[in-house]
């Protein structure tokens, strides 16, 4: 079977970026649109969501996957600096769903789509012969001198997280368990993991300042995320182990599950943080803006080189975790 | 279970109108927004196709099935008036996916989008736990004067259709056989199942006409369709069945497999041709546009009424066929 980062390159060989209006296809957070006359460009991102892959509706109350649903979409185009303004939702759902099921949904969906500024314009909806299934479109705007992408990070580069690494892998990681006392205990990480946070406020604030030079929104995690700014801007990145932040709560529960925090930090996938990288003189800059992040905080973790590839520095020891962690297509797992 | 329609009724109350670049939300076959400065409205559409509801992989060759991806939601933009521009392609592919079936939908998938002069800028790969799921997002253009809705139609109206009624589910019918020899004695029905042609070029040269008060394309059947342009216009129409283009194939493959072929062109779905209103006094002119089909003929089949519903007259018995037929959401079954 193919992986999702095969497929993704085979398509972009394939789309030709003929049409004027083109800024940006496929390769980054949004594809970018401009239109003639006005003065902002248009983003689009598309994330699906599928049962059994990216949600189990055993242990994920169905208000809290509409409000991750809509989440996921905002977080791309937070990561391009942009304001979300239109949504719609496919929705493939099996004949047995029960309709409390769905209402549940839709509530949480359009609560979320509401706190965001988003309207909800239109979708389909269809039978599944399996589980649930969400496919959501969601169109943004961005000032055209703001507009931030993956693939203009340079050698010399800071690189900057919004937030703790890998809370949401270890609140899936509880929620897999089935273990009421767990889920308890770790509130936050099992928030990180059903209700994740967009970066709204602060991707704005970010492409205002004029201060970063490259963004993306972490979904699948630290080592593949940040590859893919390193491939897109053809540079490479080394990244401080002990510099990563990782919370005390994930480190307990990784012990508690016999997980490696370290490991849960830089694959697992979902924290749904702002990755982006600036020049080391806007260091303070930088740090002024923390109040705008969901959770107060700006971490810096590592730096763009020279060459390619992501290194994991451990002790002086540097292992190249390029790509590594989460792949949808080929498992979905959190190895 | 709910109905697709009762959800989409339901998500329309849910729907808040408050963005003031938005022209038209859920109930067409686009959204439809307006960018302030620019001479064209952006049109934007999604469709879902589930394997196993919407398409069979043992009989549908994969690069038909990405032609028919592309087709769907170019039928949606045609349905405005306007011509499509970029499109988005989520793809949920179970884990046993060949790597053959997937080059081959996207090969045709690709031909398609060129030949319709769309761009793909973006998209998603995910697992499936299920079957292959696709879902598609097409952005299109319309110049302003010229967008066509569902919901403008008016008592008087004369009732159009592109093209014969029944065509593709009939395919469908000789499709589910499984009998080659069937296949083979009815190409042109098997095709409109596999391969349906959208309406490019009618839709355009109708909106440009400025002939037309209302307009949809069927993809749920006319009795589908129709009445969701009585619902919208909050108009009524009345059907003639002697005047449906049935063609001499789909008669004789329905007297082969015991079907009705009246059922067929009222309550089969996709059959993806134009149905269009216009004023009486435009008949001429509407007819002289024939040559714009994607099967060079047009067909008057009824006319709008005062009051609501759709009625089909048999012989001057008149039947109320609202909403009769496909229902994806429900069952997804030719009845």
């Amino acid at each position: 079977m193919i992986s999702e980062l095969d497929l993704i390159r085979r398509i972009k060989t394939l789309a030709a970026p003929a049409d004027a209006a083109l800024v940006k296809g496929i390769g980054d957070d949004c594809a970018v649109l401009a239109t003639p006359g006005a003065t902002a460009l248009t983003l689009i991102t598309t994330d699906t969501l599928v049962e059994g892959v990216h949600f189990d509706l055993s242990w994920h109350p169905p208000e809290l996957l509409g409000r991750k649903a809509v989440a996921v979409n905002a977080s791309d185009v937070a990561a391009m600096g942009g304001s979300p303004r239109f949504a719609l939702l496919s929705l493939a759902a099996p004949a047995n769903l029960k309709t409390e099921t769905l209402d549940r949904f839709m509530q949480g969906f359009m609560a979320a789509l509401a706190e965001c500024r988003i309207t909800l314009i239109g979708g389909d909806t269809v039978r599944s012969d399996g589980g649930l299934l969400l496919s959501i479109t969601v169109l943004g705007e961005v000032a055209t001198a703001q507009v931030l992408y993956r693939s203009t990070a340079r050698p010399g580069d800071q690189i900057w997280v919004s937030g703790f690494l890998g809370q949401a892998a270890a609140g899936l990681a509880c929620c897999r368990q089935q273990h009421s006392a767990l889920q308890q205990a770790y509130p936050e990480l099992v928030a990180a993991h059903l209700n994740p946070v967009p970066e709204m406020a602060l991707g704005r604030a970010l492409a205002k300042s004029g201060l970063v030079t490259a963004m993306i929104d972490m979904s699948d995690g630290l080592a593949s995320d940040l590859a893919h700014v390193c491939e897109e801007s053809g540079v490479g990145a080394v990244v401080a182990a002990d510099r990563l932040p990782i919370s005390a709560s994930t480190r307990q529960a990784a012990g508690t599950l016999g997980l490696d925090p370290l490991r849960l930090a830089v694959a697992g996938g979902e924290d749904y943080r702002l990755l982006f990288t600036a020049r080391p003189e806007a260091c303070e800059k930088i740090q002024a803006l923390a109040g705008h992040a969901a959770h107060g905080q700006l971490f810096r973790v590592g730096e763009m080189v020279a060459g390619h590839g992501v290194l994991l520095s451990t002790d002086g020891q540097n292992s190249n975790i390029d790509f590594q962690g989460y792949d949808h297509f080929g498992g979905g797992q959190v190895s």
